[in-house]
């Protein structure tokens, strides 16, 4: 059984200044990533821009990684579309490049048809046809609607269900998870403003943004916790949260990739309609990441 | 200049029991819906299942739909992706097909940064690269976000931006719209819930789910209320909202096929996770259907 | 039965600079705008912050306004509180000091409990328990929720429940009641925003916070729609977007008393935490109400 | 300086059978939890049915709990209302009474004018007017609103503003305000079931439904925390979440009542509009409360 007790970057996915897709950069960002005690990689989630690539661009994302990403670190593969279709299509495009699992976004534009038959119809199709274990994403922000508990544990049944990702930061509906769901089902905080208390409900491990650009911290803030160390787990939640708002809610993925140029990382351009930040915004990131003390 | 004022059926997608696209379903339905006095069709709107189909299925929808549609019809094509590259790929493929106009959805995927400005680059840039008017629209209840007044009046204002289709039904919005944006500016209904209540405050017409199974119907009401009968046109519009709502906001696109199986048209199943409707529900509408007398 | 048939302006409720109920500046703003052919006024509504009064101002205020208002004049009185003995006992000393009407917002705290049995056993029992009409009122930008059509249509059924006054805006959910309520159901637009709209779906009138600073126009905005000439509804509907939308969504309760006391009337302070608008803002309004020539 | 740090049981205000307040039984239910370690208790807050009193009833519930709250437990008085003179009103009161802390949630009904200013006018005039310290309450499932974290970070620097209540579960949003808030600001939770999540971002205690009906356990989940036994503390967070949830966000007020009556304490009644639990809900929840062993 896959085991996802560890913290992962989700890799943005690189372009270069004409928004193509850039492989070598990405292959780069793995590479220096990889020094790090990291449990593996998500490429094309939200971070990694999975509504911006074409089929075609993503397929050829999943190669990249699974030559890019070392046999010890895994690695998880966002295939989420509107259509069971073409989210069986790319899963099947995920495991035959090698990904270790996948990162199923919900379906969510129907939002007033996606009702837990609908859900369940949906992932199971999924979870049926897939060779690798599935991994469910919950991402209200984004995808405008959020997956309740109920319904979580319901899908959560499924044996190629392996675990979920919940972005949507709700301590106590995870912990209503972890609760009843059967004990082999991992759950991973989406983000990295709300680790530690994801992990006091019994989430094992996240996949953060922040972990691109705050790998040893992230990782220090999983050890802590799992050594029983709260003050120093609390003091790393603590200290993190203001990077990470500044690269999640506040300013999003063209942060998230300034952040990552400015430690030596590539992070390029997002593709447009995403803005890249302008001057202030820029100046006011690299001094939230100053005071973090950063590349230290 | 093009002129929008009428009624226009966003066509759904037609596929087989396989969920494979069926053109020559799409193709009859326009056929038969060209004996009304409908001003053109859509293609690709929430109704076409526009997140359902790969590019190259949508570029054989532009195709077909052009032969199909008559000259005296507008064809209005959906082009809206969530980056502005993939937009502007549809929107070219679409005017290279025939389309008359674009109907284009905002990106909403990145909510948080879909400010203004970002919004103003993407509908700019595609504006600037089509060769045919370009129709902004706005569909909160999908998009889970609200374009307001101040931000489409000011994307109104690029000379290839004719219109909007607004489907969130906040007609003082589209008042203050009508009211401050160029003359030449058109707002269209995006449901026939609201085409009176909208033609009321200077929408010219209409791209109503409606259209495809009461197309008489609705094009009596959208003559009466030109033609300054407002008894008839409000005695029109009371009578639609229980139909409009079945194939809408309550059971939505499965129960729109399902409605246009039971007139004579191709309805069959929409692309998995939208469910087709259970036997109650559908007994449910069929007699609202039945109610409003719907096959004379 | 009760004939709601006309314009009703929200009247704010008069303050001095100590924040003291000053009931003859009141007294003196509805004698004013009985020069008008309103229908009637409503006291303590939203406008009228209803929910910054004590129960012994409000009945002063009741007490107040029957006195005030001429005969041939409606008063209808805002009552809802959030539990049915309150709202029952105001609507009690409402009837007593000579209300024509109560307008009764739903309670909203515990909106997770307003199903729609609670919602029912509180609108009969104060209907039960009044001696007057009720009206209800659904005002989900202050309430935070949004009674829905079935829910309204339930209500309506109580042989005391006269009609409703709607300040979401959506016209649909109103045809949808107008088309299913009995026909002596009585529904007021709640914002002079989408009056002409709401008249389109059979709407008898509306409370109009406009009302209190353009009476001649909205007057005259009613009668064009009832005499057939919807060109001249139409033109005076846009014309008064900008304004209304001024005194409502945009600045509220302070920019409505502050072009009150721009054109004679009495607006003085609302009761904080409602702050008077700034210098810039105020500039703005008296900009957006010259331009309306609200004065003529 | 008020030490908040433990565990307060929000203690529903008590009816009768024809819902008159009984102040005896109130008293009776502290008498019996006053057995347990709790810090101290906070009457009227939305599980005391705060909007649903009279202002004559609330100071009788102040002056009522400081009589029979002994002296070394807090007594904390919700006092917010939506005028400002209403809340420096009720919190004399309260002061008066003997309370060691006010409670005051934000008013909430304009909610479009209840910027930053206006909230730092409102609680700066309210604390500057108190002579005891002041706790901020955020409760956005009633109120509707959701104060954000720079907004209240301003507001915990006035001097005798001692901490906030976040019944939101936005952990991440208390680890940004205890990161930069004064060292002697304090947060607790507003829920059982994110209690140790937020302790785990510097909570240092917490008002909770459920300490009324498991008092023994919230505060063994809070000692646990404290003396760093991570794994006791989470399974106590974990065990108590169904209980918690049936008692808050699934079904309230009623069903805390309905526990209370059940384990010996007096629950009675809500004020109507809330309705007592239907037969098969009480089954469903004394089931809860009998898996999770409440009794004992």
């Amino acid at each position: 059984m896959i085991k996802l007790n560890g913290i992962f970057p989700p890799l943005p996915s690189s372009f270069d200044q004409d928004e193509n897709l850039a492989p070598d950069k990405m292959r780069s960002n793995i590479e220096k990533l990889s020094a790090f005690d990291l449990r593996g990689f998500l490429v094309l989630g939200s971070n990694g821009e999975l509504v911006h690539l074409s089929d075609t661009e993503k397929i050829q994302v999943y190669e990249m990684a699974r030559e890019a990403i070392i046999p010890d670190k895994l690695m998880i593969a966002g295939t989420g579309g509107q259509s069971t279709r073409e989210t069986i299509m790319l899963t099947r495009a995920a495991a035959k490049a090698g990904a270790d699992a996948v990162l199923v976004l919900n379906p969510f534009y129907y939002k007033g048809l996606m009702k837990p038959e609908a859900l369940k119809q949906h992932y199971f199709a999924v979870a049926d046809a897939s060779t690798i274990p599935l991994i469910m994403y919950n991402m209200p922000a984004n995808s405008g609607m959020d997956m309740d508990a109920d319904t979580l544990l319901m899908l959560s049944e499924h044996p190629n269900i392996a675990g979920m990702k919940d972005s949507g930061g709700d301590v106590a509906k995870m912990g209503a998870i972890r609760k009843r769901a059967k004990p082999e089902f991992q759950i991973l905080a989406g983000s990295a403003g709300f680790l530690v208390p994801a992990m006091s409900v019994g989430a094992c491990g996240g996949i953060l943004a922040s972990a691109n650009i705050a790998p040893a911290q992230c990782i220090a803030m999983h050890k802590a916790f799992n050594a029983g160390d709260m003050a120093e787990a609390s003091r790393l939640q603590l200290d993190i949260i203001p990077v990470n708002n500044a690269v999640t809610k506040k300013w999003g993925v063209p942060a998230l990739k300034a952040a990552m140029d400015y430690i030596g990382l590539y992070g390029g351009p997002a593709r447009k309609p995403i803005l890249p930040l302008d001057a202030a915004t820029k100046a006011e990131l690299l001094k939230i990441l100053d005071d973090y003390n950063i590349i230290s």
